[in-house]
């Protein structure tokens, strides 16, 4: 009988990644929306300034206190619909709202489109009344770029760090220079180093991809907040998470690094299917969840 | 007003290390064993075929389930007496027993001596009757190499693995090739590439420490129980303790890496005087606790 990560992979096999972007990002929706969001969970679409974004609220979670998140897609694809039912997941979990947006993408939007989306919803949050230790930022894949980016400006911009930061399966080095990429790659059924390459240029769009604001594995990441790192061992991204947790470390943050066996790249997207995904969700919520109690008493 | 951490570093300062071993070792009993364990911990001290061992327990814990514990101190010093706050304290709050051994140090004697030690102590606990699933096996500095040896050697022996490892600040790279060694060397009082270099001299005796056998990071780690790795951000072994979490976790082993900021070597073992050695030890006891539910039921 194949495992359940087993049965995830068919879907992915033997279908060949479409060509052009608008189908590509039609099959990424489809394949990471394959099961509903929980029942009990609201939805609330809106846009702050025409930038499309989504609360949701399950019963008697606290509306004090948020994640804000960043879906992955490698900066090219995603959306608030391919990671609902995750997202969703986790705020029902943690007990509090979540709040996703639909950041612009490459290559129509390369660097700092997507960053630029992310501090107008940061803004946005603030104006609502939510302190920045009531907040917490996380992302999957780019998202987990995206959010280290976010964390990085506001620091920079001297602002008050959020509580705490959530990666999934982060991409934290467009150089490529993870030995996973290739240790892992027979294992791991959908990051290659051609897609990120591919993936990598259009969101560059001609700068550096050593530039630490595109490449966070090489930024000053001091001062960041409490960070939860989870990755799967069959991820070819593997190092990209180790590499970030130790730098982190080494900058004086709190750091949890978790290595998931078998898993693959994002699998808590599709937690509904796995009960590894739903471990590593109620793990991450219970984690936010004592982050949360640690800044706000 | 000087932080708990840099009043504890005073006690290390201006202190030339003694250079006869048994100074060495005298000196490391009394500045582990400055606070005594909890008072409500009854620690039983008898030999396994003439190996110093000790038991703990703690009023309310489980006697069915035990930590076998190897103590730190370069393979050269560290005793029973040097660690057992921090193995008592451990053993409370998880709710279990624990057992200490007092292995063979090196120069007097060197690979494999300890590692037979560790060996005794486990065939003991299994002729008491404890199954595989009812043991955890942790320790710290050159205690968390030991510990990675000892299971290495139970799984080419074909034995099931205990339910858990725990490492403490691990030595796992006896060729010292980790950056954090000398990126780190101004803020680690007690861990310098010298220091390493004598002891991994006296305990190799003329082994290669490219071996697997004395340098765990190299070695195949497939099929080892799950790991909670926790280090301390101000050590020189840093790079130990996150190279062997990406090790462990690309040869599928559930790991758990925790990087502590401003912590020192082993600063567990001062959890009396450190909140932040409190903690750490409540979180691996909280995950000992839960190894051992998913493990037993």
């Amino acid at each position: 009988m194949a495992s359940e990560i087993d049965e995830l992979r068919q879907l992915f096999t033997g279908q060949p990644r479409p060509t052009s972007w608008a189908e590509r990002r039609q099959r990424m929706d489809d394949i990471c929306a394959i099961d509903p969001p929980p029942e009990d969970v609201t939805f609330t679409a809106f846009d702050i300034a025409g930038l499309p974004a989504e609360w949701s609220l399950a019963p008697g979670s606290d509306e004090t206190r948020v994640l804000l998140y960043f879906h992955g897609g490698g900066y090219c694809s995603g959306s608030i619909r391919s990671h609902r039912a995750m997202v969703g997941a986790l705020g029902k979990q943690a007990g509090i709202r979540t709040l996703a947006i639909g950041y612009r993408l490459a290559p129509e939007y390369p660097y700092p489109a997507a960053l630029d989306d992310a501090l107008a919803a940061w803004r946005f949050l603030r104006s609502q009344g939510y302190a920045p230790e009531a907040i917490a930022i996380g992302g999957d894949s780019a998202g987990g770029n995206l959010t280290l980016a976010t964390l990085i400006a506001l620091r920079e911009a001297g602002e008050a760090m959020p509580a705490a930061a959530w990666l999934v399966s982060p991409w934290t080095d467009l150089t490529m220079s993870g030995a996973t990429l290739d240790s892992k790659a027979a294992v791991d059924p959908l990051i290659s180093r051609d897609y990120l390459n591919g993936l990598a240029q259009a969101f560059l769009a001609g700068r550096d991809a050593r530039d630490p604001a595109v490449s966070p594995l090489f930024a000053d990441l001091s001062r960041l907040p409490p960070t939860l790192v989870q990755v799967g061992s069959s991820e070819g991204l593997l190092d990209d998470a180790v590499g970030i947790a130790r730098a982190l470390g080494a900058a004086e943050v709190p750091v949890v690094l978790e290595v998931w066996p078998q898993m693959i790249h994002a699998w808590m997207v599709w937690a509904a299917r796995l009960a590894d995904g739903r471990a590593g969700l109620a793990g991450a919520a219970g984690w936010l969840r004592a982050q949360f109690a640690l800044r706000t008493g």
